[in-house]
């Protein structure tokens, strides 16, 4: 044990669940992982501001995106791009069928932009920690909302105010490596928009809009890592914006406003 | 307080640094926040595995990477710019001599690509927390050898294996907000290679490498905060990946290497 002070942000994974299935309760065995947890540690029981982080992956299976790669018949496109890069054609199908625009689909990779806009590789379809050799998961058809129904079971059986992230996995332009970013929120605002503020000078910040939820995402891969089986992750400590909570509405940029790109 | 497990990852700020001035030993004042922090939580006083995150502002000011503007002769490029989109001239030729590649211009932003290899807004250049009106910080010259030299004084002075992380703000592109990533580092390696490695499911992960240094510089920006005047953050808990140390040698990605630009 370490004593902590109350104002530091603390990372915690929650015991690990059993193989999610199509159909499972997810808010239940999250609401179950929580009590565990907070038998074992008082402590950690929930409080108002706590922040659980559930990655993408229990959420696509309970909601059941899942497909199973037997039923998938790749189009030539498919067959023509996994033969040259050694890849599964249903693979490369299902990856098309997810993505809304294809940005780049070179040396085996492909980048796309999904129907949510997220801009990652492979439209966000993952092989890997699925159970079963042939399946694949989906993005959440709308990760918001699951979010939105997960936070209303927690706030329902603990009768706190705790908010939701919903995180994967994402490269990134420039930079190697994968970080956590926030695909679904609930309960609270994902971008602590600090214009107008004076900053620690006393100068007015003019461009400083911090991505709060895509930073708890990262400190919860942290806490999780991504070999343990642990999907779920408490954050507690963090400042959480207050206001409306979407991100396909506040964090996804429309590709004109985008410099970066 | 609140008693967290040991597996935890948990990020506390340090208390606040008085103004750092060129030619400050930056080193002895984050040994000695670290031991009033330390005092006042002896559970925080420094043990191996400990990463402590300073940000780039106070590295690059007690370094003398500080730009006083009134000795800044701006380009008529730099004139023009700044007249079209009521910027400082002179802060846009300080901007425009730290960018080793300008990849974008326009609506009064300039995005460019530093000698490092860093791609961000305004190449890193910062009118904000400079404490003086007329100054400007750069980034450091060397954010690794920066990283290294700190660690070597929190080694020596505290005779445990801390690790050092060079963190700043950038924004990115597809998702609106800025993120704290790691510029420069010391002690571990920024990025987890989990390739080949079994997941939860036993099967063999293809393309997981995790930017744990990146992720460690976001959950300290957790507990730091924009306004708080706090530059340093101990985050604790982390598995830190061992190895080489060096962001621009294994986080900038060659322009070639990169398909999510």
């Amino acid at each position: 044990m370490t004593q902590v002070p109350t104002a530091a942000v603390v990372a915690v994974a929650l015991p690990a669940l059993p193989e999610v299935r199509p159909g499972d309760d997810l808010a239940g065995l999250c609401i179950g992982a929580w009590r565990d947890l907070a038998a074992a540690q008082p402590g950690l029981a929930p409080i108002h501001g706590d922040v659980l982080v559930v990655t993408q992956k229990v959420v696509s299976k309970a909601e059941g995106r899942v497909v199973d790669l037997r039923s998938v018949e790749p189009r030539p496109e498919a067959v023509e791009f996994a033969g040259r890069f050694g890849r599964d054609a249903r693979q490369v199908e299902v990856v098309l069928r997810e993505s809304a625009e294809v940005l780049r689909m070179e040396r085996g990779l492909i980048i796309s932009r999904t129907r949510h806009g997220f801009v990652c590789a492979n439209a966000g379809v993952d092989a890997s920690n699925v159970g079963e050799a042939d399946t694949l998961t989906l993005l959440p058809e709308d990760p918001d909302a699951s979010a939105r129904a997960l936070r209303d079971r927690l706030v329902a059986a603990f009768g706190v105010s705790v908010g939701v992230v919903v995180s994967d996995s994402f490269g990134r332009p420039w930079r190697w490596g994968i970080v956590d970013v926030c695909l679904g929120i609930a309960g609270f605002a994902p971008l602590a928009d600090l214009r107008g503020q004076p900053d620690a000078d006393g100068r007015v910040m003019h461009a400083t809009v911090v991505a709060i939820a895509d930073e708890i995402a990262s400190a919860a891969e942290l806490a999780a890592g991504k070999t343990s089986g642990r999907p779920l992750v408490l954050v507690r400590g963090a400042q959480l914006p207050p206001g409306e909570s979407s991100v396909t509405a506040q964090v996804v940029m429309d590709p004109r406003d985008d410099l970066f790109r």
